[in-house]
């Protein structure tokens, strides 16, 4: 399959042309522009500017709100109830998790949920940030469609509810994992779809619990949480505290997102900040983090594989290989993007890429 | 295999004889015994009164304070950081929940970090304790042996760090997450091993990859992480944050409680508490995880399936039973810790049990 390599300056313009185009300011549609392209720079390509149009498709049915006033509703020393007026979520979770830091430097630790928020992109990119300040970040978010039953049940009542965790370190990239509760994030499964891949089993069911493996069918699917009832109690409680605990939308009143353009989604998100200087001298924790970092790196393989790694470390890699070179897009996406930019009237993105 | 059923009042005298034998204080002792007795209710049964033999020979050789100074060492509005001072894990971390309900009231959460304390039993038991105040628990600990390896290791540089969660409900059973990060926590191995049962195949793996059934012979092998390489993350992750945050035990520092009776262990854990009144009406909230546990619970099943389960709610259940009839116990573990009571000079369970 041909890819492309997109610089990340181009992509940012012609998201933020994109945007610009449904009537969006400058500053919030470079800002939704800047993180989306974050997310294709670091591998997050399920979350990227594969989702631009969706997004775009959103906003033109009138399912987003174009100018939204974020605001605090509820506060105290550690905790904020946030807001998102139905904005985009990348707005939304950025105010938030803004918030959230402040409030930790203050009180040692600090705990935000969004409602009315919408999907966000890749929990990590708000993880990263909060990590960028030194602080320690715990995000918790609702999946925005349902493809995951409980265990033992075939009715999709949970999301991928991912849960994202955050360590700042000395001298080591970061410890930034972000994972789905389920074995594949419901992006991964997108991503597959269209590079016209096949996924490996383990990945979904189908509702006779029968493996499914072809992505262009997973809306007969159940995704399959990590550790089989484990997982299904992860993706249960995080949907609790990011959606239900703020008012945001929990189980069956997840708008699928995918099916459905014009419905307010209420989505929910939390972003927890601790301040490692509460319990400690900052440096020394990092100290003992590049310790435990180095320890598992350089600790014994099992034969046949060449490195162990530590989490948020391959995306660290690609962060920097890619925003050398650019990233990887194929043209498969590269087309609809472009067909894209003709229905909006705005310069298409290959011309961009190659400029 | 025969089984008793133990009366709760009896088990909780049987432990607290067992620690004041040790030199403990009445209330200490009773405490630890309560908790220990909890967790035998719950259905915790690799954590409760099986464990009492082992505490036994730590605090004989020395690796416990029986007359610790509990302290707060660091503190600001949402977190604190409790030094056990090498006490039962039992008084230390009900110390640091306290703390952490007292300052979540006050903040609207809290995070509290123990280093210095030791094995405490089952997460869920001090989730339960905070849920019963109507507030959200968040728990994390460094278990106290290596027993995983780094994804693609065969090195045991990491335990099975568990992940609890609890929120109250209205009228329904409060959802009760506690799990470990692995496949099976190596409680579970410990118990089958006691009761002479194989493990099933996923549990474990030897260091070749191959699957390892007989319990007996766990010492040889590596437990798997939930979903692979996410739930490595997860048990990382979970160490950096109840262990490293606090200047605890982590990685290769984790000292092999089955094995070494006299090293400080310095176990760490973390207690977040969440008041869901920061975020809105209490009793609202309450009632919409109640609508959350309800419609999971009515969902539809798969074929053979009885019913959906909640997290939780199996535990809830049995503790209702066994608090009316007795919890049960194996004949080998009876044997065993009558032949503790014996070198203790305590009356045998089972005179206590049977009067």
């Amino acid at each position: 399959m041909i890819e492309h390599s997109i610089p990340a300056a181009s992509a940012q313009r012609f998201i933020r042309a994109a945007f610009e185009s449904q009537g969006f300011d400058a500053g919030a549609a470079d800002k939704v522009a800047a993180l989306m392209v974050e997310a294709d720079l670091q591998g997050s390509d399920g979350h990227g500017i594969i989702r631009l149009p969706q997004y775009i498709k959103r906003i033109r049915a009138g399912g987003i709100n174009k100018d939204p006033h974020i605001r605090v509703v509820r506060e105290q020393a550690a905790t904020a109830l946030v807001d998102g007026d139905n904005g985009m979520g990348h707005l939304v979770v950025s105010f938030a998790t803004e918030l959230a830091i402040g409030k930790a430097r203050q009180s040692g630790m600090a705990w935000v949920n969004t409602r009315m928020s919408n999907h966000a992109g890749p929990a990590s990119l708000y993880v990263r940030r909060v990590v960028a300040e030194g602080l320690i970040c715990l995000y918790f978010a609702v999946g925005n469609a349902n493809h995951l039953a409980p265990w033992g049940g075939t009715e999709l009542m949970l999301s991928t509810n991912p849960i994202a965790v955050g360590l700042p370190t000395r001298d080591e990239p970061p410890v930034i994992l972000d994972m789905a509760t389920t074995m594949a994030a419901y992006g991964k499964v997108k991503a597959k779809a269209k590079r016209g891949e096949m996924m490996p089993p383990g990945w979904m069911i189908d509702r006779q619990g029968q493996p499914l493996l072809d992505p262009a069918r997973s809306a007969e699917g159940l995704l399959l949480p990590i550790g089989g009832y484990k997982g299904y109690g992860l993706a249960l409680v995080v949907g609790l505290l990011a959606g239900t605990l703020g008012g945001a939308a929990m189980g069956r009143q997840v708008v699928d997102f995918n099916a459905d353009h014009t419905s307010l989604t209420n989505t929910g998100q939390a972003v927890a900040v601790i301040d490692p200087a509460a319990f400690g001298d900052a440096e020394e924790f990092r100290k003992s983090a590049d310790t435990v970092v180095r320890d598992i790196r350089s600790s014994e393989r099992m034969s046949g594989v060449d490195r162990i790694w530590l989490p948020g470390e391959q995306s660290f890699e690609k962060h920097a290989r890619y925003t050398a070179g650019g990233f990887p897009l194929s043209q498969g996406l590269l087309d609809e993007l472009n067909a894209l930019a003709q229905e909006l009237d705005i310069e298409p993105l290959i011309q961009m890429a190659s400029a």
